[in-house]
């Protein structure tokens, strides 16, 4: 039998599923569009020199080439995979967003808020159950090297988050230079922060134990014992604690003031804002703030972001601050979807009509029903029992056959 | 100096366009979801043996196809392009749409009447000015081998239309069937009939003069004089004409059907259906009902479609009755653009502070602002009436330095 399932690691999307990921998309960009923030679209195919360059090292590898067409195609001169191919699938949202800004910068308003709701493609191995297409949702300020960006973007996704029905949530933030200054006060090499990152990021999955010994592991010039101690110390004492360790002070007065200034902007809604020196983010772009935000009751960040103020001059040679969060669209997909959250929308009908019956009225009376409810005309099949039966399963809660009177539930 | 423009024949959107497409999106799928139509999603990617099948010839010779990733790839092995690839873009709906149905029918309801709002991707050449990357906007109905689904299909697009503010459009429809016997019964082989309808399709641009020339040239086996005399005489006629020539009266009879229904459930509506022999549309697959829509004004369709009974089956091996239209998305955002439609949509403000001011005050008072507008919360910039330009070319209407009572135009 023929193969009709979707290319590996992507999905087919039923009419239920389709409608809640639109009404998630349509919901969020609302929410950020109500302050000002712009949505822009970027092709989804760009050009390899340009996905290749930067700091995204690891998405890299995971890129969709594009082979090239007619004459440029050269299948009797091939060296490497690069001879083969001039565009690739975009990875993520980031480095469009970057040549856009240096395509047109000019034409935009300064600082720029930009919204991206939109498919990105890696080609992870399909049985780690990644998807190889999904939705990211970003926003990102490039222009505001004041912390009233990070403000703003927590603020405005957190309405995101109030307005999908989120009732209890928290933000965990850092600054990358606190770490960072940590790991070097204990005798790490400047060159050996990112592979002490790697291993302190696994810290709620492995422990302090499992961290320390991963970390002795890679035989590197720091202490892993006094850094893991004054780690910990922090967690316990909070913030303050490190006024002690003599870390960057910039550093602190920066989380500090974002927390207090969200706390402040957060009363009575149903969110806080926490310092969390543990909160990492895998890559290696972020240079100051970081955040992630947990929802009570699940498991991992539904979100996160932080501040790159280097990697738009790297990909695009135009010096720009920045800053980004990204709500993870997916994850928030699959937790509303467990919830058996429903969009709210009109009630569903379907009106059922007999072959013989004179299809300019049948449509006639849909158009009249659709005042209040979504009513779809749909011949009646044989066997009706199982034909409502499908509707249901596609969101229809009623029914009426055509010319009688009476509205019914499909049971 | 690098370059940062997209990749060539695909478009950047700035928040104006974007906004428009994403108005004209939503416009659309909320048309077609009142009247029961369910979006569905299917992948960007599709497996390159799915899409060499079937029936777009021409739109197959324009995929962009993936190269294969890791070990599956061999360099030294090449002798066909086919060794390099396994995947390609989709270049249409209408194939994916035929593998979803394969692979979920058994999950939908019978007739399953589909929207998918999507990107599809074909190599043009650039130069010919045609996008690489575009949005197409359809709808199926399949299951329902009754012209209801044709009648249904006509009805929910002009309410689409309607909706975005197309005062007069009108569509023009035929049947397949018609022309075909009227080539056959003009002496064409059965294997002529297409290279002559491809001729034909030229009518409104070479006139009857010039497609006289071209079938000539063409020197298949039967009279261009003749057929085209009889074409003119259905012109001029009107459907009526077609009774003499000894058409295939089941086609008549289809194509009066729907106009006359249509028309009827038009009544007050600004819109009308007529047949015109001339709709041929491109693709081989039609096999009976074909129409386009043109909207007073404006030259070219604005979309179109037809029933293609048999694709579904040769694509997936499933049998099933189908009939599609499609709205031209990105013609309908050119015409709406030139038209200087925008969006409805609150005010947009901007709030202008100082570095100085307290960023928890501003971004209260923009919160208190966003009731009665979108108020974007901006750090004034050096060059104050140079923000206020770009800020008025992004969409902002208005403006308000924090601290300030009045609101101001930006001019």
């Amino acid at each position: 039998m023929a193969n009709y399932q979707p290319v590996r690691g992507t999905q087919d999307y039923l009419p239920r599923e389709a409608r809640l990921r639109e009404y998630v998309k349509q919901s969020i960009l609302e929410s950020y569009s109500e302050f000002g923030f712009l949505q822009i679209n970027t092709p989804m195919l760009e050009n390899i020199e340009l996905l290749s360059g930067g700091d995204s090292g690891d998405n890299q590898k995971l890129m969709f080439k594009i082979l090239k067409r007619g004459e440029k195609l050269e299948l009797d001169n091939i060296n490497t995979e690069n001879d083969l191919v001039d565009m690739a699938l975009r990875y993520d949202l980031t480095v469009p967003l970057a040549r856009f800004y240096a395509n047109n910068s000019e034409k935009l308003p300064n600082p720029f808020k930009a919204i991206q709701i939109a498919e990105v493609f890696r080609a992870e191995r399909p049985q780690k159950g990644r998807l190889r297409q999904f939705v990211q949702c970003d926003i990102d300020v490039l222009g505001d090297s004041s912390n009233n960006a990070e403000i703003e973007c927590l603020m405005v996704s957190a309405n995101a988050l109030i307005k999908l029905g989120f009732t209890q949530f928290e933000y965990r933030i850092s600054d990358r230079r606190i770490l960072n200054s940590l790991i070097a006060q204990n005798g790490y090499a400047e060159h050996e922060i990112a592979s002490v990152c790697i291993s302190l990021d696994k810290l709620d999955k492995v422990g302090i134990e499992g961290v320390k010994n991963e970390l002795l592991e890679k035989n590197l010039s720091g202490n892993a014992i006094t850094l893991l101690s004054a780690i910990q110390q922090v967690q316990e004492q909070g913030i303050d604690a490190l006024s002690d360790l003599q870390v960057n002070p910039d550093a602190i007065a920066n989380v500090k003031q974002i927390i207090e200034s969200v706390n402040t902007l957060a009363k009575n809604k149903p969110f806080q804002a926490v310092f969390d020196i543990s909160i990492i983010r895998g890559q290696g772009y972020y240079t100051s703030s970081v955040f992630e935000v947990y929802a009570n009751g699940f498991a991992g960040a539904c979100g996160g972001g932080g501040r790159y103020d280097t990697m738009i001059e790297k990909i695009c040679g135009k010096p720009s601050p920045a800053i980004g969060f990204s709500l993870g669209f997916e994850r928030l997909c699959i937790i509303l979807n467990d919830n058996n959250f429903v969009p709210p929308q009109k009630e569903m009908l379907a009106l059922v009509y007999n072959k013989e019956d004179n299809f300019v009225k049948v449509y006639e009376h849909a158009q009249t029903l659709s005042k209040n409810y979504v009513a779809s005309a749909v011949p009646k099949a044989k066997n009706l029992s199982n034909q409502l039966l499908k509707l249901k399963d596609a969101g229809f809660a009623k029914w009426q056959l055509f010319g009688d009177i009476e509205i019914k539930e499909i049971k």
